[in-house]
């Protein structure tokens, strides 16, 4: 039966890891960095460009974007997410599929064919993680962690209204370092089957 | 293996039912109201009375309670959620055993055999389920998830000083209404096994 997979993810969660990990078990394509390679493709921007905008970052950045990006009096976050969400809704017509991050739960709120999933963790585990990983150390992994838990919530509620982290817009939220990278990877794979 | 079960759960949202399923396919007790018996039989209060204080409802009720309820200097809030936390720490200490509601999470928070569940659902499905189960219909549905839902939140954060649905205080959140009532229990029966 075709099931959708969405994963929302606070930043040294183990997240995208655990999408990628579930898409290989149930051998169905994951959707993540290429959504914005196809934003990119359709629109005409460049990718750089069309990331920084989908995640208000950079210097098109936070709070200010929708101010600035005006092109001919068309508004260019509005125009690059509707294509966002276009290419979404389109992949998840065709067959089973993970979506990582993008909003995707609530692009895709009205199928009823999508499970919806928040990975999150204890913040000692995720500075742990964020050390172990993340190249540039010029920046603390605590700072790090807020500054992207902040980002990630405003932009989920720019696009959306809702609120990152509230239950509601979830199928089932699971600390990852509570019950181990393996084990999340089982249950979404489980719970798949089983829907 | 010795494990500990919390329940923290919405209104309407089955986690009651779920939690005390839980406890007989697993044969473990399952401590819910019978907590408050004991607070009361040790503390010489009546039970509705410290029921009442405990969940700040009732003459008793919501927010101005710790001015209220002093008796000689005590303050009798105080008095009987220690000695509330007290029952939850010896039981948690005895055995495995499923806690449903009071702040176990919270009062457990520094065992590492504790499994901290959230349950949830769509508000629909709580509405339905209420006006199943509910013998009283001179108030609406959502008018009752609304006020328990804020009771709830009210009385946790005032005893715990979090916030009740964050996930940061959970290893896990389920949406009973999405994943189903018998796959909520079979899944935290599976959880208990495994850890």
């Amino acid at each position: 039966m075709k099931r959708i997979i969405t994963i929302s993810r606070e930043f040294g969660s183990g997240g995208r890891e655990i999408g990628v990990e579930v898409g290989k078990r149930l051998n169905i394509p994951v959707y993540d960095k290429y959504i914005i390679e196809q934003v990119a493709e359709n629109s005409g921007f460049g990718e750089e460009f069309v990331d920084s905008v989908l995640r208000h970052s950079g210097s098109h950045g936070f709070a200010s974007s929708r101010r600035k990006n005006k092109i001919n009096g068309v508004n260019v976050d509005d125009l690059l997410y509707n294509e966002e969400s276009r290419i979404i809704e389109e992949y998840a017509e065709k067959e089973s599929c993970v979506f990582v991050g993008r909003c995707a739960d609530y692009i895709l709120k009205d199928r009823d064919d999508v499970i919806s999933i928040f990975i999150y963790a204890d913040t000692d585990e995720r500075m742990k993680r964020i050390d172990e990983v993340h190249p540039d150390k010029s920046k603390s992994a605590i700072k790090r962690i807020q500054e992207k838990d902040n980002k990630r919530a405003f932009n989920y509620q720019y696009y959306t209204g809702r609120k990152w982290r509230d239950p509601t817009n979830y199928d089932l939220m699971i600390n990852s370092s509570s019950l181990g990278f393996d084990a999340t990877v089982d249950y979404i794979v489980e719970l798949f089957k089983k829907a």
